[in-house]
C-alpha cells in the first residue's frame, strides 16, 4: 500500500527538505532520487549522510505512483509530461505551471511555454483552497512561496468582499535566502546578506503576476525583501476594508475559514514571527488596525508550507493519502 | 577654539557612537563623559579601551559649550533644564522633546512631561529641514530613528504638493537591534533574534505620533520591523501620487530638494540596501512605480543618521561648526 | 504501555526541546509539564501554540514513570529525591549529580552538594557508553554538552591506550548560544553575540572537572567559546598518539567502537560541520594528522545530543523502550 | 608633499577597505584605482557612491609614489616587478612575496614562483616586528591574516626563550568569511555559512608553512575555522612554557615588547573579543593559564590589521609618513 515516488532536483534545498519530510512518510517512500542537471553522473555526497542523487532517467518514472519536481522553470514542463504520460502523478514545484496564461507565462519568463496543452490541466495547489480539484488532478503547479503567504490571508477577505473594491492591495514581504535557492551567486554571499537587508524586483517580481491571478484583481502592489535569514517569509499585508467591514469582522471571517485547517493559525491576539513556523508546515495570520487601514501579518516556512511541505500537502490529496502525513 | 562637550548617557550604544565620531573632530572633544543611572560610581570598563564614565554631575556642565543627552525619555528633560540653565547648548536624543504636545506626549510616553515649557522651544533636528531655526537654538529634539528615515523622502514630496491628499501614507519600517538599546531583554536575545522576525507596536508605535506631526497629517500608517542585524533601518514607503505627478517628476523633486546636500543621495537607478549607510551620516533614497503605488525606499544608519551622527551634525550647527565635521 | 513523563522545567530550551522530541514518540507521553520557578502560576504562552506549562506540583509526579528535570543546577536536586521516592526514573539534565565527588562539586558550583547520599547513585548517562548499567539505574546524570562532545572520541582512544600518557589533551570547543539558555543576559544580547566571538571560562570552566573525571585523567585543557550561533557545538581536539599509534589506526579503533551505534558516525574522509548534526541527536566524527599531533573534530547539536535528545535516548534506555524511539 | 598611490586589485574586500582608510589619510590620495581582471572595462559601479575602477594599466604606476596590490596571488608578482621598475614602492596583501624559499612556495601554491629573484628583496612585514627593515625596503610582503594574529604574541615569547623547545605549537584559530574574498562561491553562500561552524584545511591550510618560516620552527600545528561573522579572526594559542616560565613572566614579556606599540594591547585581565578589534587596525592579546599548559587570546580585524590597515601602516613607513596615519 505504501506510494512510492520520485524527487527530480534532489540536490537543490526543496528536494532535500521533500526527504527529510518523506522519511518520516508512514506511506510514502522516495525510490528515485535524481537531479536534472544535464550529464551528471551521480553525485559525490559531500558528508556521509548526504544521500546518493543519480542523473535524470525518465524510465524509471512509470514505476512510481508520484513524481516531484523541484528543478528550475523550464526544465519542469518537459519531464512532467513524460510523467504524465508514464501514469505519474505529478506535483511541479517550479513556476512551470502556476499561470494559466501562455502569453503572461512568456512575458514573465521570458520565453515560451515548454508545455502550453498543460496549462489548462495543471492544478494550483493551495491545498487549503484547491483540495477538490486535487482529488482528481493528475497534474499540480505547487505555488510560490511568496503568494502562498499572501494568498492564504487574502483569499477568505476577497471572497467574503470585505475589502474596498478600489483600494490597492499592499503586501510587503520579507523573505530568508533559501529561496533563492542553493546555487552560489552575488546575491547570496555571505558577506551581501548578512548584517544587511534590501528590497529587490520592486514593482516587476514574477511572483506578482501569480498573486494576480489567484486574487483576481490587478490591483496587487507587491514588494519582496531579502532577510539575513535562512528560513522563512513574513507578509505585512495592508488593506482598505468595504465600508462597515471591522478587524474584527475580518478576523472572524479569517478564523472561520481556517478553523478545521490543521495547518492554519488565526491569532487572535499577538502577531506571529518567523520562529513559530519554521521547519513546520503550518502559516500563521494576524490582523490588526493602523490608523486608516487594517493590517494583516502572515509567515510560513518558505521551504515547507511555501515548497516542500505544500508539495506533500498536495501529493497526499492526489494519492489519496491522509493530508498531513509526513508533515506534523 | 575647540568645543568642549559633554555626554551624559555615555554607555549606551548612542552615546558610544558619539564617542567615536567626535574622537574624529576637529573642533569638539568630549570633556565629561558620564552615564546618568541613579547612584552609580564610575563605570568599570569591561574592556581597557573602553572609556571610563562618570557618574552624572551637573555642575560640572557650566564647562562645557554643549551637552549631548543619550539618556532614556523621561531622564532627560530634567538634565536638559539644568544644562540650559547653566549656558549650554543642548541635544537631546532621547524623545522628551520631539512632541510639541504637552497631552499627546502623556498619551504616547504614559506620564507627564517632566519640562512642559521647554517644548515651545525646542527644535525638531531633521537637520536639512531645520538648519536655520538649530542656528539659533538652544535646545534641539534630535527626531527619532524610524522616523528620519520616513520624514527624509516623505517631506519633499508633501511640501510640493505631489501626493494624493486623501490617501493613506504607509511606512513598513525595518530596523536593527541597536534601536532596540543595549540593554538586555527578551526582545533582544540573541535567541529570540537569530534566523528570526517579527513585526511589532502594529498600529500604536511611540515613533507615529512623531511622524503625524512632522509630516503635518494623521493619514500615517506605520509597521516597525525587527530584523536580525545590529545596524540599519530600511523604511519602505508605499505612496499615492496626485494625479499627474509622475514617479520621474518625485524623483527630480528629491534629487532637486537634496542636490546639495552631503548627507543625503537620491538614486538614478537601483535601490539602496542597508550596507550603502552602515556607520555613515547618509541617507539614501529611491523611487519607483509600483501597480498603482509609488515605492520609496529610505536607509539610514540608525545609531548615526538615525540617532548620533544627525545629533553631532546637528550640534555643529548649534555652536557655528562645519555642519560636516567629524562624520566624513 | 505508553510511558506517562513529566518534564520540570519545560519553559527553557531544553525542556522544549524535549517536548518537540517526546511529541514524536510512540511510546511515550508528556502527562505533565511544569516549571520550578518560585510562586508561578501557569505561563500565559507567549503564542497561540505555546504549551501551558503549570507550577511544579511534586504529588503529581507519582503517575508519571519517568521524570526529565530541566531546571538549574541546585534546583535538579530536591526535586529528583522526591520523584525518585515517588517511584519514577528520573534523567536530570543539570548538572546536579554528574560530579561523583561532593567536594568537587562545592568547588565547581560553589555550594554544598543538596543530596549528597543520591552521587553515588547517579549514572553518568554517556549513553553508548553507560547503556548496561542504565538498564537498571533509577537516576541519570545526563552529561553536560561540552563533555558529550569531547568525551564520545575521547574514550575509545583513551581505554584502547592510543594516547601518550603525559601529553596535555587539548579542547578547544564552539558553542551556539542556546548552551547559555533562554534568561535574556549581557552574554547573550544580540548585540553582544552578533559578529562576535570570544573564548570565556579559559582555564576555570565547569565541564573541565566532568571531563577529567570521565576521562581519568587530570591532563586536561579544555577552552569554550561562544559563536554566533543558536544551535550546535564543535570541539577541535588536540592530542598526542602514544608510539606506534597511527592515525588510521586511532580512526579504525574509533570506527569500530560506533559501527553499531545509531547516533555516532566516524567519517572516513571530509571534516564534520554543524549544520551535518542539528536538529538530529547525532555525534560525528573526523580524525587526522596535523604537524606532530592528530586532531579530532566532533560535532553535536548541544540541545540534542548534548541535552534534551540523549536525555530521552536514557529515559528509552531505563524504561525500556527501543533507545532510538522518537530520535530519529 | 602628499604621496600618490595605486591600488590594483580595487574591487575585492581589501582593496575597498584600503580605499576607506586612505580617505581618511591626510598625507596619501589614492590617484590610481585598478582591477586586474584581464580584459576589463571600468566597473559599472553597483551604488552611486561605489567608486570607478578602472583596467589595470601599468604605464600609469610610474607617477605613483607607492602601490598596493590587492590581486590574487600568482597576479600579483608581474605586476609588483613592474611597479618596482616604474620606481614604487609596493606593498603586496597577496601570498606572492610571503615564502622565502622557492621550492617552499611552489609546494604551497602548486605552480612556479613568477618573480623569484624578487623573494629575496622582499621584507616580510609584520610591521612592529619589521620596522627597520620597512624604512629602506622597496618590496613589502605583507603578512597573511592568520599568521599576523598567531606571530604577535608568539615572536615575543619565541624571541624571549620562554616555550618549552620540543612542544608543540597549537593555533587554532576562528575567521569571519571576509578573508574568503568577494568572489561567491560554494564555501561562502549564505546557506552554507549562517547558523554553521567547520574547521578546513585541517594539516595543509596554506598559512602553516608562513607560520613555520616566520616562528622559525617546524612545531606549529595549525586549524583554521569559518565563523558566520564578516570580520575578524580570534586564535587560541596553546603553549608549553619553558620550566621556570611563569604566566606572570610571559604576560609582563608581551607587555613590556609592545608597551610602546600604538596597535597592539596586552591585557592584564580579562579576554579580548573580536568586537574589541573590529574597524581597527589593533591586535588585543591576553594570555592565562590552563591545566598544564599556558592559553593565548589574539584578536584583530582580519581585514585590517590582518590585511589592509597593515598594508597602510608599512607604506607610511617605506614612504617615511607617520606610521598611524589614516589608521586612528
Amino acid at each position: 500500500m505504501t506510494k512510492n515516488v520520485a524527487i527530480v532536483g534532489a540536490s537543490g534545498y526543496t528536494g532535500r527538505e521533500l526527504l527529510t519530510l518523506i522519511s518520516r512518510h508512514r506511506g510514502m517512500v522516495a525510490t528515485e532520487i535524481m537531479t536534472a542537471r544535464a550529464g551528471t553522473t551521480p553525485d559525490a555526497p559531500q558528508f556521509p549522510t548526504d544521500p546518493v542523487i543519480a542523473p535524470l532517467d525518465l524510465s524509471r518514472l512509470s514505476a512510481c505512483d508520484g513524481v516531484f519536481l523541484c528543478t528550475p522553470h523550464g526544465a519542469a514542463a518537459p519531464i512532467a509530461k513524460a510523467a504524465l504520460d508514464a501514469g505519474c502523478k505529478v506535483v511541479d514545484l517550479s513556476a512551470d505551471f502556476r499561470l494559466r496564461d501562455e502569453a503572461l507565462y512568456q512575458s514573465t519568463y521570458g520565453s515560451a511555454h515548454p508545455a502550453p496543452l498543460l496549462l489548462r490541466e495543471a492544478v494550483y495547489g493551495l491545498t487549503e483552497h484547491a483540495r477538490t480539484a486535487l482529488q482528481h488532478a493528475r497534474l499540480c503547479a505547487n505555488p510560490g512561496c511568496y503568494p502562498t503567504s499572501v494568498l492564504m490571508p487574502l483569499l477568505p477577505l476577497l471572497q467574503n468582499g470585505m475589502l474596498d473594491d478600489q483600494a490597492p492591495i499592499i503586501a510587503d514581504s520579507k523573505s530568508g535566502t533559501s529561496g533563492a535557492g542553493k546555487a552560489p551567486g552575488e546575491r547570496t554571499h555571505f558577506g551581501n546578506v548578512h548584517e544587511n537587508f534590501c528590497a529587490y524586483g520592486v514593482g516587476n517580481h514574477r511572483h506578482a503576476p501569480e498573486i494576480r491571478q489567484e486574487a483576481g484583481t490587478q490591483r496587487i502592489v507587491f514588494t519582496p525583501h531579502l532577510l539575513p535569514t535562512f528560513r522563512g517569509i513574513l507578509s505585512t499585508i495592508y488593506l482598505s476594508p468595504k465600508a462597515g467591514s471591522t478587524v474584527a469582522a475580518m478576523r472572524s471571517c479569517l478564523a472561520e475559514r481556517y478553523a478545521k485547517e490543521a495547518f492554519v493559525k488565526v491569532y487572535d491576539n499577538g502577531w506571529p514571527e518567523l520562529k513559530c513556523v519554521q521547519h513546520s508546515n503550518q502559516c500563521h495570520i494576524a490582523i490588526g488596525q493602523s490608523g486608516p487601514l487594517v493590517v494583516v501579518v502572515s509567515v510560513i516556512d518558505n521551504l515547507v508550507k511555501g515548497a516542500s511541505g505544500q508539495a506533500l500537502q498536495n501529493m497526499n490529496v492526489m494519492l489519496g493519502l491522509p493530508e498531513s502525513e509526513g508533515l506534523q
